[in-house]
């Protein structure tokens, strides 16, 4: 069986839940306690070296992380990944915007929000976390005024990949009022077939 | 023909870059400014709402930006990228790691050190930035120790993703000395059919 190594109120597990729910697959979920090192110790390390959660530990051993390529690898062949060529190449750009332009801020800040007192660095980075997670919403905001989904007028994992952490954006302190279009995507979204909340392990 | 809006000290465009020559694909190159703002004019904004080079327009007019979303797109049917599914996923993983675990913060920290006298907020995450940067090399390295290239025994475009930034680490004042696996796996990338330095427009 799959087994998933995962930590619930994480968006970057939750892409990977979210798609293996939506695929009918069933996986065993091991949660690590991010907060108690639980992904820095020396068995961990051995699966994944980069020390990360979500890790996808295939049939046959071998371990994949990041969440983006455990998307991919599980959307081939499909109807949560297109085939066409440029399509596939849109999905992974809205994928690498995710995680170079998106999470970094968004994720970052719901992260210092909800694990105690911010340090008074946090404090001072938090502006422009807010800042740059902003500028990406209005990004998606204006992608998505004509579209109902990113990419190919279908539902795919570029927007599992971004639904992740846009839908807790709050939690970090985001107002997504201004974003009609985007708000209409997030129902869109939660109205798949097979759709899970992030709290579900 | 190919049009490439790029910048050249980038590291981010001479992935497409090389993977061009590489492919001995002939395209015009659009050289944009940063440090005038050239990404962010309206004009740019049109074919980027992103505001970030590099961005391949395609022959048909359309652009897909996202250094790694190029690459793999570019690369589809070529031997820089396996048929493998799980291959497949693992370049994506080194990429993944690339714009999170490495870009940020190897990157950053030369745009820093390229680009005038650092602020004292650019000071004071200087430390930061080399301490993540070297956890990143350090993975590479381990990786490395008994493997020529990242995946599939084969020069592919993870190696070109990795690559980028990595060779020019020390103009972010990151010492590559204590990397002999990473090191040798620089030199075997340098002498690759179709090489062109990050210097080369």
């Amino acid at each position: 069986m799959l087994r998933l190594y995962d930590y619930l109120s994480s968006g970057n597990g939750y892409k990977v839940r979210l798609l293996l729910s939506q695929l009918g697959l069933p996986f065993e979920r091991i949660d690590l306690d991010l907060d108690k090192g639980e992904t820095r110790t020396p068995a961990f390390l051995k699966l994944n070296p980069n020390g990360k959660i979500p890790a996808l530990q295939l049939e046959s051993g071998e371990v994949l992380p990041e969440s983006d390529a455990i998307l991919f690898y599980l959307a081939e062949g499909t109807p949560f990944l297109p085939d066409d060529r440029l399509e596939r190449a849109r999905v992974l750009q809205w994928m690498f915007f995710e995680q170079y332009s998106h999470e970094p801020n968004i994720a970052v800040a719901r992260f210092w929000h909800m694990h105690g007192e911010m340090t008074e660095e946090q404090k001072a980075l938090l502006p422009e976390k807010h800042e740059k997670g902003y500028a990406a919403l209005s990004v998606m905001e204006s992608h998505l005024a004509d579209r109902p989904f990113f990419v190919a007028e279908r539902y795919t994992v570029a927007d599992i990949a971004l639904y992740a952490y846009t839908h807790v954006a709050p939690e970090g302190g985001f107002d997504l009022e201004p974003y009609p279009a985007l708000r209409r995507w997030l129902d869109r979204v939660a109205s798949q077939p097979g759709y899970i909340p992030i709290t579900q392990g």
